[in-house]
């Protein structure tokens, strides 16, 4: 029968390039002539000729066979049914909530949200920026502090942000210790003292409740509020004290319990972190979910991550733009003192509109029944004769059990009821409330407890006879105003809300309408089928911390998927537990400097780091520990040989590592490579292939063979995960063997007893709050792989070659094509040299970008790695006719940068620096500008049905630097002249 | 404990206005401002005064609590785990497909396309009428004909259209009989048995491969290609034989069939009809799919439903619109000759889309997979000894077994390997093989036949030895090319059809970017919630043959959805067969005509219909063999006492009925309706209220209470089915007990054996091609219903006549309010007349539509019920911004107007007359309107950011009448001229 049964399936089988066709542009026949173009006669004639032999892969990757879409569909259907949704009672800095189906589907469920790109072009970014703006509003509000940021990546990472940021901003005792409060989640004390190691900042964990602070001088002080055991207590004289001994204050706080509680800032906080999670965003097995931070007027140029502003356009209307970016990693690299880059933007957007369409009326409402339902649960146990841990909670309630075996029973009779409580310690349970929570679910949990008889509170305004309005401290109610901001009180119809997402996402360019030609990011196609998993509740509505026994489906998918990644990179083992390229970095590079001390090497302290690379490297290595040194590139890009040398002679027993990017920053194969590799190697020092670009090597070479000890991917690069508007990221670190210990460890945040989360021989720090990161996302690149399997993959990178260099071509007589590699070719991407361009017209890099914007494309990447560059990256998901009406704009450009040239219009006049148009110009009743309306609308004809107008005028960012404002501006500043131009 | 129980949940109890809060747009301090607007104290106060209290029922409806909207999802999920999904192998009409997942998101999951309105206004809705157009160029080019519509209701309706348009077109014998081939599904006879019936037509079904053509003169044959057998026989000498007589020919067709198969055109067919549901579209346990329709040239001016043609805008550029409007029911009225006026145009874009992102090479590969998987099934089991029925098929194989017995352990088996087959008749079990259907599917069929050893025909080309090219008649092997316009050849990969998709919508508006206000039609919001379900595959993956005990689930909800419709209009049962509005009421009006027979009153036949009526409800009462007799309206717009009383006393026994719509279509509320009711009712005639106006009674009042014998209700628009640009509808039937045994029966298209659709004592005639109709889009009322409740739904109700009411105080100095009732108070909807203000200025009401584009507005209902007239429905889901928004509009409209009057411009050089502006024209460099662009443009501030530009100006509807295209237009007419205006 198996045999019949495979004869059938080998004469049936569907197509198992079903879904690689679709994922990949170009047909056979377009392909065929854009290879024509080049002068090749097949896909792999022009793979042999650009990727140096000396790297290639023997064989294609051992993969699975490609599955169909409605395979891969199903293969996650049986992922999703091994895991067992439970109420998620286990809280500890994740809580189940409702995400409003308005925003499930208009926004994460919406490719004009979840694929726009990082809002770095500000012009066609308009709608996100306001949901970012929102965010920040939000967050300064309910923490009652001056700024907030659009997000940070996990809350355990975001402490340890503020405890670097506190060390910046307490100048007078950066290098004096740092007390954080005992009562605090245990996976942010794991993930803050990993850093804190690597960075040799001192820390001290004090029980401040019982011990008060510590002798001797302190930098920063930090507090959780509510915090681990659910205590809600008045910090207000513990901060005047600290802030007497001159330390500064971080607060991580509950949004929702914010609410009603006083805000850290008006407790004397300087610092307010945590997540904004439970603001409808799913509990994700973990994340991906926003974080925050917002701090004091004054560290606003020490805040990092991203910070949205407002500025003004050149027809001085106001208008969103990412502010203050010079304090950005990219920029400072080994100054850097970050090395945040991805945020959690899409996640933030969900969160934003949570708030938005809720209100504060509506955010404290819930906040009451949540606590009410805490409270009721506590009067009645305490009732019943449990010892709770604290008497003044929001939303947890702890419980010591007269003994372990009791303990034991209370858990396992909620899990028979369905519900997950948390095991805190040998005889403490935890309950967390959340806004799901049912009364089923309350008698359930009492029963637990074997509570039977609780009528007698039921109805009660003051269950537990203190006549306190709250549960908690009556010195921390709240009475402050927050959200007061008309965007805050406007929407509370679905309809409302629902245009409001539209509206904002038509103000923005995402990739559902065009092309994003940025170099080293890789906008490829995020497919339905990839994405459609995520929001599936058995996959979504998984708490981080959940028994192993019920997340089998998880896990499954994730060694499933660690595998293939380990397979298409040549490592031994990935953890996909950083969740950003720059966590990736950080862990990657935290391994190998756990490496050489495990191996007696404590003087290896030096990363090697070429000119060219991605200002994210030289600041992950100086966070990992390492001190950074520049080695030189040469004429052609490549890394200059002599100068490596030099560098390695200087101090060889301190080389740690070199951390090169391949393909280059610079968009070409360097043929050297593997001589690179065995020059740091012989010098006792590690190789740290960046995999930014791995786009260009999937199938067809692996750096794990070629010369690398560990890589770091990232997912949302070559493995689809959307780039939600600049986050989620997820950044696998890939190793060889023997780093595979080093690897982050996946015990981070388990519950007490069940210590589930095993790390497979993993005892490196954590980086994240949670043992696998950005898990809700995974599944998108689990369906991507194994959609695409070996040949698919392969296939991909041929055409994202086969792409890049015909762009090249087609462009090389406009704008010189910087860099080329063997045979003349390029790799995945283009750099475009406008250098000579600038100085005969004036007109910039930047301006091509705006102008780009009226013909209805995004920028391609400026200025990176080369400034008066533009960096081009096609990806294969681009079909030739996209390409070539990128092509046609660009040579448009070219013409009309030559107009300048040529002195038709003069560089003020050119419709390149007045770029880009917005309809309120192009439809006003004033045009004196020296080119006709339709050029600057319609610079080419299929422009005239279907248009993009980007929503203001070029943005003044400067402007916006110099007069900060990062939250809501009020409505009349959009109050428009009456007439424009 | 359940008394503890109770207590915590009244507790607890998560607010039961959660969802109706955010239904509902105005806001409780909102509605308080416009209370104030009308002078009323309260919305209880101003619905006593609008509402007749003769009419008002005494209590509140007797309906469960309201769910949240987490409730009701959940509730839904417990609905669609008791259905079990199978490989669906039945077939019958009915085959499992893939959708596209991305056609799914961005179609059937995206608001931009699902919330659209029908495209009666083409300017805004050149988006949907392309992917129409691709809908009937696909059709036309399958079936080999000359014009095919834009989607039909369902196969079985679309096969009675036929027969009356076979009638039509063959004047010379309109009245002989029409011939049937019994080889054609049951389910298209028994709706067309039912049909026939009513308007006495002669059919007469004949085993034509057996008997041949009756003798006798013949109207008109009907074909099925593959039959109900799956018979794939060469028509052509019939179709001679058939035509040599003087007969017409219709050919039920399957679309992917031929892809292979010689079209019906081509064998001599004048009319091709069938079902696009394999196209992509989910089985939806029945419906919505949209059906199809083709004809030869000559015979488009007789084709029923709506056809999308090619015209030219006022700038000579192509634009689509509805062709041949004259054709249709609403204006024909009781002349019309088919009802239909709902499409399935939300079905028709997604198989449409399917065509074009497979293009016909695509399709044929799927049908030859498909027919490859039948043909080695027949070849195999032919092998072991089974007889099969026929040896010439495309993806249908029957089988006589050796006994009833084995047949039933067959499907037993088959039933155990988790498959579903067909149960034809005692003896005989047929497969139908589809695109989803897997080599193990196959495997476990064979075994159900007890067919172990198959491996010798497995990757045979020729398995069955007879060196045909396929396993049908050589003669029929298709030749002609199909399918050559280059859409069907320009999109492969999901990132063009996601652009495509997000292209076409941006044309166009739809509810998530503006207020439709559509008087009549109840645009209001279609809530995420409610739209969830329909695509879970234990509700989208169920056959609408499948076996009862399968579909628990699917029968629960329906049967609860029609016991709260019940409820809610005071009826004692309702079927929700009717998959239009259309259909309800010929099917209610079919009731009362039975139910007359039935009493031995075979004299009643006319039906009694006021002359401000719609006008498909005189067609619909001529289709169900009813006179139509108009009652005249009084001056007030009420019917005319005097008039109704003559028209009875004419002839007292024939009076069948009289057909009421409440609120009238004048939009107010008459306070005789009682009166109207027991007068008809007197005179031994039933009364049929239509429901069209519902949203101004529920909760207030029910129409069988009130005097109704029978009504329809269309739940896309009282309960929240989206319109999705022109369908799905569903128009149940509710009737008072008396009418119970003639609604239609649910045992249409049953399998043989099982007869588990049992009518639970409804034996009317069948109007769907299956038991429930629409089904699939069912759980978006039910779980309206259930967030709703009693309190939610008076509530919407009162705040539809609140936001009515406001716009009519708002407007009624700008533009007359034609009728209102009690109190000077309209109902849901207001008339505003335009007439005396057209005459003064020469600006029409079609003008004043054409602006509101300008000003981001879907226009109101035009010229219904009253020439000159705009009716505007503004629903309880607009909130009080977006109403002001609209006001604003109108009063800029009106000020437009007077600038016409006092002869600032003349007519011709208006901005009304000239409406709408594309943004070609706007930004054009040829400017010499007589007004500035900024006025053109941007009329009022807010639209200065976030502004719609139409594709196209205004459409020239008669130029495209007097040149009909009705296919996808050469990509040559889209060129563009280089200068506009």
């Amino acid at each position: 029968m198996t045999a019949t049964s495979e004869l059938l399936r080998s004469h049936l089988a569907a197509d198992a390039t079903e879904f690689s066709g679709r994922h990949i542009g170009p047909t056979a026949e377009t392909a065929g002539t854009m290879l024509e173009a080049l002068g090749y006669a097949s896909l792999t004639e022009l793979v042999d000729a650009a990727v140096p032999a000396a790297i290639r892969q023997p064989g294609p990757l051992n993969l699975p066979e490609a599955l169909t879409e409605a395979e891969t569909l199903a293969a996650l259907r049986d992922f999703a049914g091994k895991n067992q949704p439970r109420a998620q009672m286990i809280g500890q800095g994740f809580y189940d909530t409702h995400t409003p189906q308005v925003i499930l589907r208009n926004v994460l469920q919406n490719p004009a949200w979840y694929t726009a790109y990082t809002p770095y072009q500000p012009e066609i970014s308009q709608g996100r920026l306001e949901a970012l703006l929102n965010f920040q509003t939000m967050v300064a509000d309910l923490t009652g502090l001056d700024i907030a940021n659009a997000s940070l990546l996990d809350e355990a990472s975001a402490v340890a942000e503020a405890i670097l940021l506190m060390r910046r901003g307490n100048k007078k005792r950066a290098t004096a210790k740092i007390v954080l409060d005992a009562d605090i989640f245990p996976q942010t004390l794991a993930v803050v003292a990993g850093r804190a190691d690597a960075l040799g900042i001192e820390i001290q964990i004090v029980d401040i409740a019982a011990e008060g602070l510590p002798e001797g001088e302190i930098c920063g002080l930090v507090l959780q509020q509510p915090a681990d055991s659910g205590a809600v207590v008045d910090h207000r004289a513990l901060i005047a004290e600290a802030k007497e001994r001159g330390a500064m204050i971080t607060i991580a706080a509950d949004l929702l319990a914010l609410t009603l509680i006083t805000s850290p800032g008006e407790q004397g906080a300087d610092i307010a972190v945590g997540s904004s999670q439970r603001f409808g965003v799913p509990l994700f097995f973990g994340g991906p979910h926003a974080a925050f931070m917002a701090v004091k007027s004054g560290l606003q140029r020490q805040l990092p991550g991203r910070l949205v502003g407002v500025s003004k356009d050149a027809e001085g209307r106001p208008g969103y733009r990412l502010a203050l970016q010079t304090r950005e990693q990219h920029i400072r690299r080994e100054k850097a003192t970050s090395n945040i880059c991805t945020a959690q933007a899409l996640l933030a957007v969900a969160a934003s509109m949570y708030a938005v369409y809720h209100g504060p009326e509506g955010l404290t409402r819930i906040a009451e029944r949540v606590h009410g339902h805490a409270r009721m649960l506590a009067t009645v146990l305490g009732k019943a004769g449990h010892e709770l841990i604290t008497e003044s909670f929001f939303d947890t309630v702890q419980v010591r059990l007269e003994s372990d075996a009791v303990a034991e029973q209370v858990i396992a009779a909620a899990d028979e009821a369905g519900i997950n409580l948390r095991r805190v310690s040998e005889d403490i349970v935890g309950i967390s409330v959340d806004e799901t929570t049912t009364a089923q679910d309350l008698v359930s949990v009492l029963q637990a407890f074997s509570v039977g008889d609780f009528g007698f509170v039921a109805g009660s305004r003051d269950p537990d006879g203190t006549g306190r309005r709250y549960g908690f401290v009556e010195s921390l109610t709240r009475t402050s105003e927050f959200m007061t901001h008309e965007i805050f009180h406007q929407i509370r119809s679905e309809t409302q809300m629902m245009r409001y997402l539209r509206r904002l996402s038509d103000r923005d360019l995402a990739l559902d309408r065009t092309m994003i030609p940025l170099g080293s990011c890789t906008m490829k196609l995020n497919a339905a089928t990839e994405m459609e998993a995520i929001s599936w509740p058995e996959f979504a509505g998984i708490h981080p911390y959940a028994p192993a026994q019920q997340t089998t489906g998880w896990r499954e998918l994730i060694a499933d998927l660690e595998s293939r990644l380990a397979e298409v990179t040549g490592y031994s083992a990935v953890s996909i537990q950083p969740n950003a390229g720059s966590q990736g970095e950080y862990a990657g590079l935290l391994a190998i400097r756990q490496y050489h001390l495990a191996q007696g090497d404590a003087a290896r302290d030096i990363c090697l780091i070429p000119a060219s690379a991605h200002g994210t490297n030289a600041s992950s290595a100086v966070l990992a520990g390492l001190q950074v040194v520049v080695v030189a590139t040469a004429e052609d890009g490549t890394i200059d040989m002599t100068d490596l040398q030099s560098k390695i002679a200087a101090h060889p027993e301190r080389i740690a590592a070199i951390m090169l990017t391949y393909p280059s920053t610079h968009g070409v194969y360097e043929a050297e490579v593997r001589e690179v590799c065995s020059t740091v190697h012989a010098t006792g020092g590690q190789v740290y292939i960046d995999g930014a670009n791995l786009n260009a090597l999937v199938g067809l070479a692996q750096p794990g063979e070629f010369g690398g000890d560990v890589s770091h991917l990232n997912l949302h690069k070559t493995f689809c995960i959307p780039h939600g508007g600049g986050g989620p990221g997820v950044g696998p670190v890939a190793v060889a063997e023997h780093l595979q210990p080093f690897l982050p460890s996946t015990s981070v945040g388990a519950s007490w007893a069940t210590g589930e989360h095993e790390g497979e021989g993993r005892d490196g720090a954590p980086v994240t709050s949670t043992p696998f990161g950005s898990a809700g996302v995974l599944p998108i690149s689990w369906a991507y792989l194994a959609m695409m399997g070996s040949e698919g993959l392969t296939s991909a990178t041929a055409h994202a070659l086969l792409s890049a260099n015909y762009i090249a071509e087609r462009l090389k007589d406009h704008f010189p094509v910087l860099y080329t590699g063997e045979n003349g070719l390029i790799a995945h991407e283009c750099i475009l040299d406008l250098r000579a361009l600038s100085k005969a017209s004036g007109i910039t890099a930047e301006d091509v970008c705006k102008r780009l914007i009226d013909y209805g494309f995004h920028a391609p990447t400026l200025a990176f790695p080369v400034a008066g560059t533009l960096m081009v990256e096609p990806t294969e998901s681009e079909d030739l006719a996209e390409i070539d009406r990128f092509i046609e704009a660009m040579i448009g450009v070219r013409g009309e940068i030559q107009d300048v040239i040529d002195q038709k219009l003069t560089l003020e006049q050119s419709p390149l620096r007045l770029a880009p148009h917005p309809a309120a110009v192009l439809a006003g009743d004033a045009w004196d500008r020296a080119y006709p309306r339709e050029q600057a609308a319609f610079p080419v004809k299929n422009l005239l049905q279907d248009k993009y107008f980007p929503p203001v005028s070029r943005i003044d960012g400067a402007h916006g630097d110099r007069n900060l404002v990062c939250s809501c501006p009020p409505p009349e500043a959009f109050e428009l002249e009456e007439s424009t131009a």
